[in-house]
């Protein structure tokens, strides 16, 4: 960690779902000691946003209230936007750490790609800010988040405690919708090659004009045991370390070797 | 490729610049001999919307002209809606190929994750159809696609050749901003370690409460010659290999035998 042992961290938290959403409250509540808590959030739902940043418009930034003595705004932008304006205009320095959810609704597998909630913890990983993405296998409003909150808990006090932590890490955490006393632990893992069979419902206006909704049906090609669908499968709370460098290595080798222009 | 030698080849094009944008026009030019051509694009500038997908509104879709006998449609939606909306509504089958672009301005570096020119061409591989993305260091509408469309079309040829290609191949090409006859050859490169040093522009409105606007200056902080950055200032085109397996497989291992819980 970049602060030394006497100072607090710093704990930038943002997600998808906006500052109005229980997940990041949930959040909120499970670190709150744990370091100084700033939340910079989206003031609408910015779900399926992925890595998007506002680019040809301006940035609002508003003071709102999540939880009494928790500092905390909501952006009018992306959850990406989120963490740039938060450390630029708000914080004025890096955080020790950031963390983005509790997210309503599963970022495992191919979901970490179109995922507002994780784009904006590797966002900060980018930054040289290690983070954290929290999502809960549980869409609903109503969510119970108990479990969820425990086991962020322990995940950031690790975090907090490694002193030769890769600056950019970046951790994508999922946990399985059961009762804590039905978890079997954590699991280290891999990204799963699972995604959406994808079907576009179409239906006509009352001007008799076409319009599509995107709909899926989840399917898993990966049949390891070291996937984070396995492991939340099995009622493990997954962690998979994520990346911002998209190279394939072995393809660049391959067509180093092969293609001769 | 999935179709057969007499089989004419199937070719997806989009883009984030929307559809009225030179890029397009570009590359569709520059490939139209080589299959059948279907553009489906955006109705509206896109640019930075990276992996975002339209989740909570519907989608419109609009035929369009771009070339005379090129078959072409406008998406309300971001670049990756435009892909899943040609596969599942256009097509009614996937294309042997997807191109994305060509891009007005840089996708090196960690710009591809930002790009919504890049995320199409990545949201292609994800569904098992080989894709590339192109984008030329010229962020003008004026600017001169003489050089890039020369280099996509030769590659484009080259993977349409390919007979054993990998179903996930996506690579990110980026053509430097010189003369065709400046241009020293195609480089396979790795992603650069290369961001933006980020800054918010605070303007106050008419009303005085104030706003925000994103700018960055490009610092690379890659010195390796194997870069796509490294590439593009010796006048090289890039091509990098991505993925969307984000799984840091080092960190994991590390993490793995570290951590307990």
């Amino acid at each position: 960690m970049a602060k030394s042992k006497t100072e607090r961290p710093v704990i930038l938290i943002t997600n998808d779902d906006s500052i109005s959403a229980p997940g990041i409250k949930a959040l909120v509540e499970a670190v709150k000691d744990l370091g100084k808590i700033i939340v910079v959030a989206p003031d609408k739902p910015q779900s399926g946003m992925g890595h998007a940043i506002t680019l040809g418009h301006h940035l609002r930034l508003q003071k709102a209230h999540i939880l009494d003595g928790v500092e905390a705004y909501t952006c009018s932008g992306t959850p990406v936007d989120c963490v740039k304006l938060a450390v630029d205009k708000v914080l004025h320095h890096k955080p020790t750490i950031c963390l983005s959810g509790i997210n309503h609704g599963a970022n495992h597998s191919i979901n970490v790609i179109y995922s507002g909630t994780m784009s904006a913890a590797l966002e900060a990983s980018i930054e040289s800010i290690p983070s954290i993405g929290f999502s809960l296998l549980d869409l609903s409003i109503d969510a119970d988040f108990t479990a969820a909150k425990h086991y962020a808990r322990i995940i950031v006090k690790q975090l907090l405690a490694d002193k030769k932590l890769d600056k950019h890490l970046c951790l994508n955490v999922n946990i399985p919708k059961v009762v804590t006393s039905s978890i079997k632990g954590i699991k280290i893992c891999k990204q799963s090659y699972a995604k959406y069979d994808e079907k576009f419902i179409e239906r006509t206006d009352p001007h008799g004009k076409k319009y599509y909704w995107l709909t899926g049906e989840f399917v898993n090609f990966d049949k390891s045991k070291d996937t984070d669908v396995w492991a939340l499968k099995n009622n493990y709370v997954s962690v998979v370390p994520v990346q911002f460098d998209l190279t394939n290595h072995v393809i660049k080798e391959k067509l180093s070797k092969k293609w001769k222009w």
